[in-house]
């Protein structure tokens, strides 16, 4: 046998030795020392075997290989809470921006007006992290009526990467249109939310009208963006933390998915 | 104030806040009791901060928010190798394989023989992780001639949690389509290949022939599913580590993305 057969025998075996019990926990053990183990979490003691479990959750509900999901595995709402309230985020948001960013400056912008970029506002524009962790950050049924409450003050704080990206796609010469599953009568207080933020000088801010009402999102936000097309609008980018902000029809050249292993919107 | 609006303001304080530098040195210092901060990799200390971007870099390519991308970033290359050789690919895998078939499960199968599901090989139902393990992980410029000589051994190991969920949707009823980038002077070896690791009865074996040469992969597997359609065949599932496995058009009812962090195919 030659070096090199001799090895990929070896990576082989050790590849296929994983698959069986005994040889997991053997590399578990040795993996104690490299990994955290134990985390605390609102006092109760997390196995590693979690965490492990609640990367993979959060890959698959990010990927939208779960599809639709109503809640939060309990195992990993102390999970979902580092990560949100946590450095984590935040890095991810950053590095999306500066994909989106990176493909907007090879896009040739027309200058004639009709060069769009689409962004959600809730998760994606503004952050509702401080509504979410006064309710266990998703793990909660869903109220409507406190959650209304909460846009109502118009004080959602901004997320940073998303401002840097908005100005700089201004710059770049884009049109911003915000589409969003806000409600009409909700106009004033999330246009005052913006502004408050720092964004400025959208084109246009699209919420739900009356006719749009019980529309699954993807449609609802699917016909916005063909309603767009119509006018002439090329959609160059699409932002958001939902897959329903970007799939369905009329998609945008590139979507650009946020992170939110908080809430699954259909 | 009431405690509610105390609450919020103290959150939203405590968001904003670590939007400046000084606070974020805080967080990450009382952070470094919790979680690994130094790790090893052939000898070399990486900073929690690369562990980060590095998570941060996997989920922009995941989601196909980084959209093309020739290289893994130099300071990731211990991150891609970890993630690979350890627990976490794994676990992965398994619970896209759940999510996999808790769909299929919900297929009426039509009993015609048209039920349809669409499988990639390469890092999908096969793992090449024993060749890259030799070659830097997806660091090194790939060598089709090397790859080649791999792939002629037909001794690629299987994906168990990939195995587990083919022999499932064969007991539901659906037929299964092996769509590869492979070509048809591959069919043999592949097949050899398929049949050593434990996968039977698939419906057709599709490679690439002569006249999908240069091809980009997501308008070969298109046309490729788009020739299924035409045959009357439903595609309700479609498995890969690749976009380009998934995307394009005749898509499959869901498409299922596996992680492969080693490279892209466009």
């Amino acid at each position: 046998m030659e070096s090199g057969q001799y090895l990929v025998a070896l990576l082989i075996f050790s590849f296929i030795s994983t698959a069986y019990p005994h040889s997991v926990i053997q590399i578990r053990r040795e993996n104690h020392n490299s990994v955290a183990y134990n985390r605390i979490y609102d006092g109760r003691r997390v196995r590693r075997d979690d965490d492990m479990y609640c990367e993979s959750w959060k890959f698959s509900v990010e990927t939208n290989d779960a599809g639709y999901w109503s809640q939060i595995p309990s195992r990993c709402e102390g999970y979902v809470k580092e990560y949100m309230t946590g450095d984590r985020y935040r890095s991810d948001l950053e590095v999306i921006a500066d994909d989106s960013l990176a493909f907007a400056k090879t896009v040739e912008v027309a200058g004639n007006g009709k060069d769009a970029w689409v962004f959600d506002i809730d998760e994606t524009l503004l952050s509702n992290l401080p509504y979410y962790a006064a309710h266990g950050f998703g793990s909660e049924t869903f109220d409507e009526n406190s959650f209304n409450d909460w846009v109502d003050l118009a004080e959602a704080p901004v997320l940073p990467a998303s401002l840097r990206l908005y100005g700089e796609l201004k710059q770049l010469g884009f049109k911003i249109f915000l589409l969003t599953g806000r409600t009409e009568s909700q106009r004033n207080v999330t246009g005052k939310n913006l502004l408050y933020g720092g964004y400025s000088n959208w084109e246009r801010l699209i919420l739900r009208g009356s006719s749009d009402t019980g529309k699954p999102a993807i449609v609802y936000k699917s016909e916005k963006r063909k309603e767009l097309e119509d006018e002439g609008y090329v959609i160059h980018g699409s932002s958001g933390d939902q897959w329903s902000d970007l799939l369905g029809f009329a998609e945008a050249r590139r979507s650009f998915k946020l992170p939110n292993p908080m809430y699954y919107i259909a």
